[in-house]
Formats: structure tokens, sequence, C-alpha cells
């Protein structure tokens, strides 16, 4: 514990809080992130993957975060100097520190290397409603493996950690894009030269973003995005890529492209990337993600070749995945809106080359905790372990010892259990304590129950509120309460909680 | 992933390092420690501690740690300031976070409140062999609970998590005393004087660090350093505590007090406290103490009162517990030495008081999660499931959906598999990559193999060391593989991985 006699701790005292956009996470919310995290690890576990724990420090060197001119970097991340003077940073992600680690152990890790990594990660940012600074990232990579088989065997892993967890089937959509179709069809509508690939990089800007609010502006809006360009109905302009209609058509085809089976999407993307090289690449890896995934068994109803999926698609190479989940809910306005996104990744290169000059293709996913445990609480999937301890109160706090009897009977059979520990005077106390604690079964045990050699046991459950200031004698009168054999306490006990 | 097009990015590399005194952990090493944990909780669940997880950060003011006239506090913590100017830090224990969280949710938390909290802290130190700037601790403390029943019950608790975690009774020992047994004995021999605590605080700080050197320096050093000093074997003179030689007899027999049963030492320590008030306080609660945990069935087997355990007693106000592990291993040297600690705490106030002005009486234990997991695997206790995936290799890569397919009969079936997502081209490179993965069973189909409906299977294990160069003829001739068909894949491997 800390200590401090200066004179300024006397003086003033500190205040208890966390920093600002930090917190604390009590009982269940501990324990059903951990249950949901080990569910998902066992999936993972399965495949292959091996358990990566990598410090929560890295230096900023490392991390890929550069120095500005100015006096510290802050930038996103928490940093600050060491004695020798170097930088270091809490980590902002799970990916860039995977990076540092198949560098530095090239030599050691198994190649292509599978690995899953969970724990929290730290932003240095404004932090808002239900968002925070420090949060929990599930990542899972494959580094090393240069086929597309690596990506689909990723969707595949994370449509069944979904179902895994509690998400059913039905409730929830894999879609696969490939950000080499994407250019292709931008090389088709002429707003990429592939001799050339900084040019046209403002118009692709635009249309990327322009894609993207399809569900908001439909088709008509995003066809001004893609042309001259739109006026919103405050009256602002927004200035579009200046397409001409026929190169616009080939971006709204795009859009457009989804069929019924992973097949035909794929047939009608490879019309619509004509000759481009990378376009036909992309196009041709769809098609054996999507033959991969059929054989195994994944069919549409799970993971799906999806051409509207673009989020993200500016950090990605080839292949990207997004997991959606489908069921409506209500917003914080009481609208029903689909659940949406709660997972995302695709493939990336560059991610060792940093370090080491030497590229390696990576592919990985990355699971947003909160949001999917949101989800399993809007579901009713999560919850079912919270029950509180069995409370043993204490009626004379000289027979502390028989009370500490009964916990340990009851422990050692595995219910969980606790005596009451704090100031035994006013019964009342320990009620309102075991209404705290959800405790499902109060132990009674007066000196004439002593005498008798019988505990009583309150069904707190049944009983449902305590009334706040009951005495002893009204709470006893009150009807889900048993009178058994001290020698029973455990069976009986047993016996109430399985009602 | 980390992006950065800056110049600079270009023309040097980052070194792929931790930052120093800083590591990562894989596979086993992650998988280890949280079975371990994981059984560690579930024994505190059924205690009715419930799981705290604070925030990575605090304020600087919040850990106590008070800033100094320099530019910033460096005194073994990680701090940086903010955008407010305000100090953060990275938590160096768990208990300064619970401090901090009592004070902050005082009127929210049940009370008593017994928590548990596993996770990393962070140690701004000089990093040496096996010392670490980030580990791992796991504490439990109860705040809020005055009786000494709490101190028993974690006693009670630390024996149990102990043997869960799979230390055999016999092979550890939970040894308790008393601050205040200690601070009566001082009252005896002259060096405390209740009505003037700050008298003799150098001489009490002699006798302390001489108690602390018994096992090292034997009765004679001890009496010598109690006295006027004691010349070590290289001539250095280490000054005494000055007592007269009946003084000295007060502590040396207060070393000596343990009897065989707990209520003989407790009838010894009370002799020796003879009128202190404090002294005799202090011989009550172990009396208590004793008494709770024999009721409970903790025979001195696994709980003892001891008056040598002084580690920490300083940091105490009442009742100190320690666990001990008695089997012996080799140190470095080679020498046979008792393992020795694992675990420590006890009593202390004035957790919450620095933030509200209340005292609140708290008493918890913290486990040295690297120690017991060095203990587990020196007695050979851990490491049983760190097995490695089946692994499919890949003979023609134009038949990778053939592959997948037979790692996910493989996976539905609940068996670890993957197939070699590397170039497939040079076979031994997949040999060599299922043997880095400890992989228990490959999985070979050639083109005439996939004619013939069948596939070969080949115990690693058995077949042992694997020729880094062997071609793939040389290999299918050893003896450990077996053909099946392709429709018996799971039993058969089911089959080899039982043997």
């Amino acid at each position: 514990m800390a200590q401090d006699k200066s004179p300024e701790a006397k003086t003033r005292r500190p205040r208890a809080e966390t920093p600002k956009g930090f917190r604390d996470y009590f009982g269940a919310e501990v324990t059903e992130r951990k249950a949901m995290l080990d569910k998902v690890a066992e999936v993972y576990h399965r495949y292959g993957f091996d358990p990566l724990e990598t410090s929560a420090v890295e230096t900023v060197e490392a991390l890929g975060k550069f120095l500005p001119d100015v006096d510290r970097p802050n930038e996103g991340v928490f940093a600050w100097q060491d004695e020798d003077a170097d930088w270091l940073a809490l980590r902002y992600d799970l990916t860039a520190p995977l990076a540092r680690v198949a560098a530095q152990f090239r030599n050691d890790l198994p190649s292509p290397y599978r690995r899953y990594a969970m724990g929290p990660v730290w932003r240095n940012e404004k932090p808002g409603p239900g968002r925070f600074r420090q949060f929990y990232q599930c990542d899972a990579d494959t580094v090393g493996a240069p086929s597309v088989a690596a990506d689909a065997e990723i969707c595949a892993m994370l449509s069944d950690a979904l179902e895994t967890v509690g998400i059913p089937r039905g409730d929830y959509i894999v879609r696969v894009n490939n950000r080499k179709v994407l250019n292709g069809v931008m090389e088709v509508a002429g707003v990429l030269d592939p001799a050339n690939p900084n040019r046209f990089a403002t118009e692709r800007g635009i249309v990327l973003r322009a894609i993207d609010k399809i569900d908001r502006l439909g088709e008509t809006g995003v066809r001004a995005l893609l042309g001259e360009g739109r006026k919103d109905e405050s009256g602002d302009f927004t200035k579009g890529a200046g397409l001409a209609a026929e190169q616009a058509e080939v971006v709204m085809a795009f859009m457009a492209a989804r069929r019924d089976s992973g097949a035909a999407t794929v047939a009608r993307l490879r019309e619509l990337v004509g000759t481009s090289v990378t376009g036909g690449e992309g196009v041709a890896e769809l098609e054996t993600i999507a033959e991969l995934l059929d054989r195994q068994g994944y069919g549409s109803d799970r993971i799906l070749i999806d051409p509207g999926v673009v989020r993200g698609l500016g950090y990605y190479t080839g292949p990207v995945y997004e997991a959606e989940l489908t069921f409506e809910i209500l917003d914080e306005k009481g609208r029903k809106r689909q659940f949406g996104s709660v997972s995302g990744g695709g493939r990336y290169d560059d991610l060792v080359k940093r370090f080491t000059g030497q590229s390696v293709p990576a592919t990985g996913v990355s699971i947003g905790v909160d949001r999917l445990l949101a989800a399993l609480r809007a579901k009713g999937r999560i919850g079912t372990d919270t029950a509180g301890p069995v409370v043993v109160t204490v009626m004379d706090r000289d027979r502390m010892a028989d009370y500490m009897g009964m916990v340990a009977d009851l422990r050692n059979a595995g219910l969980r259990a606790e005596v009451y520990l704090g100031n035994p005077k006013n019964f009342g106390n320990q009620l309102k304590y075991a209404d705290k604690r959800q405790s499902p079964v109060a132990v009674i045990q007066g000196g004439n129950e002593a005498e008798k050699g019988v505990v009583i046991l309150k069904d707190l459950i049944l009983g449902a509120q305590i009334a706040q200031n009951a005495t002893l004698e009204e709470w006893k009168d009150r009807p889900a309460q048993v009178e058994v054999p001290r020698a029973d306490l455990v069976a009986a006990v047993r016996k109430m909680l399985a009602k």
C-alpha cells in the first residue's frame, strides 16, 4: 500500500477518481467479458492459433509513430521519455506489436505464424459517451501466408467464433470483398492509372467516401457525389469526384454487383473489372475464397462475397472482411436499427518490412470486444453465472467459529458462500448486505437455533424484496424460510438453490 | 496497422525490440499462467470475492506518489503529463487502485467488500535477470471488515488456492504472525515506548533486521546485533541495537516462541508480551485466528502461528501471513534449497483514509504469479495442454479446398488442426513447420492417394525427430505411418492421438 508522510499528504486529500476517459470494471463486467474471450480463444486454439501477449509498453519507434517537431508526441498515444531519453508509449492496437514481434523473432517463430492476442490498448483521444481511452481488443492474424486460403480460414474462424459465443446462425453475416477489385473498377472508371498510382488520388478519395454513404444518401446522392457534387438539405455543397456519367456508371454497377451466390457475384465482378490486371487478380482471389469456404460448408447464409464492404478498404491490400450482426435493436431514440459491425479485418503488406526491409504477407481480424459483449447482452445471451454467494449471518459474534464452519462446509461442497464480516450488531445491515450481494440464500443461527442444533435458511430470491428495516422477528415470520438440522445445511442449501 | 509515409521512415529502419526490461509471452507461457489464474479465481469466487479490473492508468495523485521538485516523478513509476497538465501513471500494484475504488464507490459497494484482482503492474526500476518492468500480480482483499475473521478467511483461501493450482498439502505452509505481538515484545524489551512511539525507532530497525537474519547468522550472530554489534568474516563491523543481555533475551525468546500447536505458541507469546496492551491484543487476535482456522479443519500442517514471520511487518498494522513452499529445488549453483515464499499479506489501515479521512480496516494477500508458476513447473504440475495442432500438408496447391476440407472435419470434431499455409513447393519446409509446431500428427495426400481416396497419417511423436532434409519418399518409408480412407480421417487421427 502507498504510504506518504509528507506534509502535503496531510493538508490536501487526493481525489478518488480515475483519470478522464478511464473506467473500472466490476464483478459481472469482468467475468462476462472473460467468459466470452475464453470461448473465442477456444475456437482460435482449435484453428491452430497460438496466444501472444506482448508488453503494454513499446518504444515509440517500434510502434511506428514518429515524433513531430514538438516536445512530445501526443498524436493518439500515451507516451513518455525514459531515463535514456528514449520515447516509450502504451500500445494503441495489437497489430503494431505483432509487427515488432514478427520481425524480432523471425528466426524462431514458425512460418506461417498464426497468433491471437487479447488485451487492453490505449488511445490518447478525447473521451466521449461510451468511448474510453483504454479498451479491449481481440485479434487473430496469420503472418507469412501469401495464399488467400489464410483469408478464407480467418473468415471461417470468425463465423465459428461468433456462433460459439452465442450469436445464432442467421443473426450475423461475414461479408468479404477485395481491395484489388475496387482498384480494378477504379481503373475501368478512369480514376486509377497503374502506371502513375498517385494520379487521381483526390478523386478516388471522394469515390470511396461516396460509396461508403450509399445507405444514407441512396443512389441519387451517390451519383451526385461521383459527378459534379451534391447540395444537402441545409444547402451545403460537397464537391464531387467529377466523373462523367459512363465513369460513374462503372462505380454504381460495382456497388450493385452482389448476386444471390458467390459464383454469380464473382462473374459479375469479372465483367466489371474488364482487362484490369489488378482487378482480375482480385476477382480470382474472391473466387478462390468463395470456393474454399463453400467446400468447408460455409454457405452464403454465413459468409458472403459482397462488393458493398468498403469500410477501411484504404488500409488493406487484398481481401477485406467484416462481420455484421443483422438482428435489430432499438437505438437511443427508440428506433429499430440493425446492430451492425462487430469485427473487421483484411490482408495488409509491409507488416514486418518496416523493420527488416523484407515484405511479409499477413492477414488478420479484430473483434470489437465491447460491441460484441453489448450484442450478447442485447440478445440475452449472457449473465448466467452472476449469482451472489450464500450469506451466513452472524447472530452472536462469540460464535464466529461456528458460522465460519458453516461457510467452510458450503465452500467445500463447491457452493459460493460467505460469512458476514462487518459489524454484526445491526442485523438489518446484514440483510441489506445480502441484498446488495444478490445472495440467493441467507443462513441464520441465533442462540435458540444453536441449542436445538438447527439453522434457518431464508430463500432470498423467493422472498424477493426484504424490507429495509425489518426486525429479525418480522423477517423470520416470512414464508420463504425453512428450519433444518445443522448437519443438513449443505443438502438443504443445495435444494433451495436448485429451485 | 501503423503506416508512415514520412521521409524518415524510408531512410532509417526502426529497431524491432521491446523496451529495456519488458518482454513478450508466447503460447504456453500465456496459457499456463491463464490456467493457473483461472483456478485461483475459481477459489476466490467460491469464497464470495468479486473480480475488479481497474484501469492500468491512474492519476499520480490517486496512486499516492507525490511529485518531487524535479520536472517529473521518476520514483519507481512510469508517469507522464496529460493535456490538462495532470500527471498520470501506470499502476505499480493492485492495492493503490483498490484504495481509490473503495473511496470513489464507497456508497455503492457492499461493505465489507471482498474483491480479487489479477493483472499486470508496472515498475520503473532497473531491470535485472528475471526482473521485469511489467509483471503480473494476483491479489485478494477484504475492505471494511474489522474482525480478524477476515484475516483467517484469507489464510484459509490462500491454502485452498495453493492446493487447487497443484501444490500438494505438505509442500506448503501458511505462517501467521501479528505486528502487534512484535510491538508488545519490543515494549517488554524496552525499545518501544507507547507514550512516545518515535523513540527508539533506530534501535527497533536494527532489531527487525537482526530477526530477519536468523537463518543466515544463527543465534550468536543475532545476539551480537541485538547487543553492541557484529564483526563479519571480512572484518566489517555492523553496529548493534545496544540492548542489554536481559532485553536481548526477550527478543531471542520471541523468535523461539513457536511450539507444536497454535494454542501452545499463543500461550508462550502471552507470557512474552507481559502487560503490554498492544501485545495482549495481538496475542488475542492470533488466538482467535488459530481457533477459527482449527474449527474449519485447517490444522498446523497447513496454517501455522509462527513468530518467525517478520518480512514486511513494517507495512502492516495487525495480522500478517506468508505462504512458503517447503519442497526443495536446486539453485543456480546446484545446491538444494527450499523454494520459499510465493505469497504474503496482512492487515493495513488508512487504505481509504487518504481519500476520505475515514479509517477503513482492510486485509489482503498478494500471490507472486511468476514465482508460483515457476514452482508448478519445478514440480512438473503444468504443461499438459500445450500439444501442437494436427498439420495437414499441401502436396498439390490446386487442391487446397480438399486440404481445408480435411482441416474443417478435424476442427468440427473438436481437434486442433491446421493446413500448411506457407509456400508448399518445398515439402521439407512443411515437415520442419510441423516439427516447430510440435504437431503430433501430419496428414498427407498426394495425387496417388487422392485417386485412391485415402490419406496418409504420420505419427510425429512416435516418429520422433524428422530428418531435416528427408525427401517425401524417404519419409513415407518410416514405420510410424498409416494409410486410411479419407472418410475415416477423423477417427484415425483420434486413434493416433489417443496412443
